[in-house]
């Protein structure tokens, strides 16, 4: 898909960093769990909590590939950005990067597959209507 | 000390909750840890990055005391804030509370001992005169 | 209570510690949560699981107090034990610490009260009769 | 390389949980991240705290595949294990999975690229000798 990514900055904290001053990097997908959340409740305007919780659909990751190319440390302000790749009929794959707000760096960047599923279940389901409307609507036609 | 409260939002992610879908307790900590960077950050205007990478000076609890009066869930807005209510020669009291962004309920209270230490002896050191300033500037004399 | 504590012993890991190389204090909670874990599978033979995904009972901490009186560091080993200091109708009080596993040194102490909720309406509700039993066959009658 | 994988049996604990009562993903990393400080001090007898504290030599992850197959939830015991697959001179890449404990059902699997790198200069340095002749010991030569 060629429509804009969705983006937001975020400070690296203490809490984010190991005993070697740098983000620990399980805490990088922590940060992306939050940009896919901001992604649904501001780019999409579905609601992320009414989606997992009222309707019951969960997006657990089933696949992903991350490359990690240079260090963050605690304070520094990072841009994280997310553009949808390709829209299956039950799944997604996004493209999601994190890069320093101050100068472009690229830190890391990840290849991610999600599954919409029944938190019933654990089944994989279709990906709902409307969100398949609001991720064409924002990121553009594949 | 009777002056203003350093208060910030912040939104119940997915990650915060526990397996019950409220916030698993330890989290609190974690987020008002967080509160306390902003604090030093744009309450006090000293940058926390600086103060313990560079100035080598640490911000360990010592003592806390909490309460968990009611749960809160993904998707919740809060408010965090924090007010100092004792100012000794090389530790603090904080006085925290996260409520309710949309009806001010108040989900956990906590009062915490905060020493200055150095990072490098891990031992107390006299609260910075800089800091010390700027807590009375904020919070006012005791 | 008089009977004895219940202790398992832990190593400090990587992911444990903050920047400054020492457990981030609100780690302590996440270990001590794991040793509640442990207390009701070995030390009351209830299973933790089946307490709360089948009987769908919660242990939410009310209220704790605790004290931080030397770091741990990573590559620690660190002995965690619990007491119960107090068994109620609805709610228990824990006696809790973690010395070093090498020397005893005491490096955190917390009093917790823990209360038994329904999961399904985040309302206390009476301690089992079966966990009451094991706690006073573990721990001897007040 | 050939020789026999390194693995260690751990519990699914309610702090590695999410909502969705299941492994939150980020966990995983989390998890195998202990798995490799049990490999350092156990599988190759050279003291993951020794390396990193005194030696000052770190391990960070430079790349990494992640497929998630099924589903591991609270309580659960899973074994975590970890193969040697390529060791390079200054990286290696370890294959590593986690199955159930009770059935062996293939959870979640992994290839990650590791880099020796000094911890003062963040730059790649070769693998130290001891820890090459211990990885060829332990999993036999390429």
């Amino acid at each position: 898909m060629s429509g804009k990514a969705f983006a937001r900055e975020r400070l690296i904290r203490f809490s984010d960093c190991d005993p070697a001053g740098i983000v620990f990097y399980p805490q990088y997908f922590v940060m992306f769990n939050g940009l896919v959340e901001d992604w649904v409740d501001e780019g999409l305007g579905i609601g992320f909590r009414t989606l997992v919780i009222e309707r019951r659909i969960g997006l657990p990751t089933v696949r992903l590939e991350a490359d990690f190319r240079a260090v963050s440390q605690m304070g520094d302000r990072v841009e994280l950005s997310l553009q949808v790749e390709r829209l299956g009929s039950r799944s997604l794959t996004l493209d999601s990067r994190c890069t320093s707000a101050d100068n472009g760096q690229l830190r890391m960047q990840m290849r991610q597959v999600l599954v919409t599923t029944s938190l019933e279940s654990h089944q994989a389901v279709e990906i709902p209507h409307d969100v398949r409307e609001a991720i064409e609507r924002l990121h553009g036609r594949t």
